[in-house]
């Protein structure tokens, strides 16, 4: 099951994508979940879901905006230097999983627009695996963790290179810089993430890929090592890091400008889409 | 003016901090404002919480328990490193402010028990001086930046050393360590922060003392390069950092312990005291 959130007629909403079109559960299940955020607190939310799979389509995708999967989560945590590949070329040596922090308003959807700040010429991609939390967490063992995800998704965690030097908040939080999307893949679809792989195209060309199964940390140990000091909630987002290849690292280095399209794609999934625009100064 | 987040027979409220008691806004202002970020999000807040000033006190402090001044910011945004003594201890030498961030849900207040997690014995102290924001504030200049701001508290922003070394969301994020009061002191009773002193005290001996006007990033100056890249709304906490002088840096080190007493002091703002209590397990 695929669900998706976005705009409809201006108005928020969310719903399930299928191969026929979107069926809009907001309209639906509205009453009783105002957002995809509230519908995984609920523990009937996807069952609930589930039972209109073979409605007939109440959108075309051509009539929705695409929001971040989760527009509101209530923590956003992305772990930096993940796979060996990224590790060798920021030179990490930590043992354990290093950590920073996204707001949601720094998000956007699948086919919008990432926006370029003036101020830096150093935006940069990081194609990663998102971990969509589905129900309260706290110091959960790694063997159950993979029971407390609702699904996956994917993410294009942007960054501004010259802002990050700082552990890294400033460089991750510009308006409109991590695009989340298409869709929230659900864990009856991918049993075990280890078997996904995913890829970063810029323009249409390969920049970065790699298995999920490299992951230096993995998805299990990073909800068993976070929800250690931090309680998880059903919404709660966990980008696990991205593959080598990032354009900071090239020679020359590769950033991304006003024009460019830059895609993530992870396999059961889908392929997230969006656009550079250079900010209005 | 002194604004207050507390419980009264379990019931969320807010109110001012008077010589002669707590005046209940809840009470006389809760259909307008649910909370006290409400009344900051409202631009006439301020002024209605004004004309109380001289009404007579609804409760006792002893008939209250103490939320941290702002329970639900949409953003917590920490420095670290911004005293030349913590500097040196630390061994840090990037140009520009280092930032992590908070999640809400681990704060406290006032005269309530900080937890020491029962996995370690390193929670030190970091006494601090709290920017509580007071309007939105995008790309804001620092010569204009004192009048996007509310007030200020203190803070006592606990951490756990041996899980900070990986860029600090780790260390700074256990459930009743990050303690935030007693109140809101008002930027009328504060006009120029410089003027400010700060003071820890461990069980009554000062552990840490330095003046507001020694921070390498000023205030201002930290409120145009956060909100640079990310919007700041009222309610909305920036931690200014921590003088020299904490625990994990003394020799021998000094952690804090079941049955401790800390405690953070600013000028025109009051102190804030807290318990240590080990995790039960």
């Amino acid at each position: 099951m695929k669900l998706v959130s976005y705009l409809v007629s201006g108005r928020p909403s969310f719903g399930l994508y299928t191969d026929h079109g979107i069926v809009d559960l907001g309209q639906k299940l509205g009453d009783k979940y105002q957002d995809l955020k509230s519908l995984l607190s609920d523990k009937d939310g996807l069952a609930n879901a589930k039972n209109f799979l073979d409605s007939p389509s109440d959108i075309d995708e051509q009539a929705i905006t695409y929001l971040p999967v989760i527009p509101n989560p209530n923590k956003i945590l992305c772990v930096g230097m993940n796979y060996a590949e990224k590790r060798a070329e920021f030179n990490e040596t930590s043992s354990a999983p290093t950590l920073f922090v996204r707001f949601p308003d720094s998000q956007t959807g699948h086919k919008t627009n990432i926006i370029k700040p003036t101020i830096s010429d150093e935006l940069d991609y990081e194609g990663e695996l998102a971990i969509i939390i589905g129900k309260e967490a706290f110091r959960i063992k790694s063997e159950e963790a993979l029971s407390y995800i609702a699904g996956y998704s994917c993410y294009m965690d942007g960054s501004i290179r010259d802002w990050q030097y700082t552990w890294y908040t400033a460089g991750k939080n510009w308006p409109n810089t991590g695009a989340f999307g298409p869709c929230l893949t659900t864990t009856d679809e991918i049993p075990d993430p280890k078997a996904l792989s995913i890829a970063t195209y810029l323009n249409g060309k390969e920049m970065q890929h790699d298995s999920i199964k490299n992951l230096v940390h993995t998805v299990p140990d990073l909800i068993s090592y976070i929800s250690t000091f931090t309680k998880l909630s059903p919404g709660d987002v966990i980008l696990t890091g991205s593959p080598g290849g990032v354009g900071k690292k090239r020679n020359p280095p590769i950033f991304m400008h006003d024009g460019d399209t830059i895609e993530v794609e992870i396999t059961n999934i889908g392929r997230l889409t969006n656009f550079i625009v250079e900010e209005k100064r």
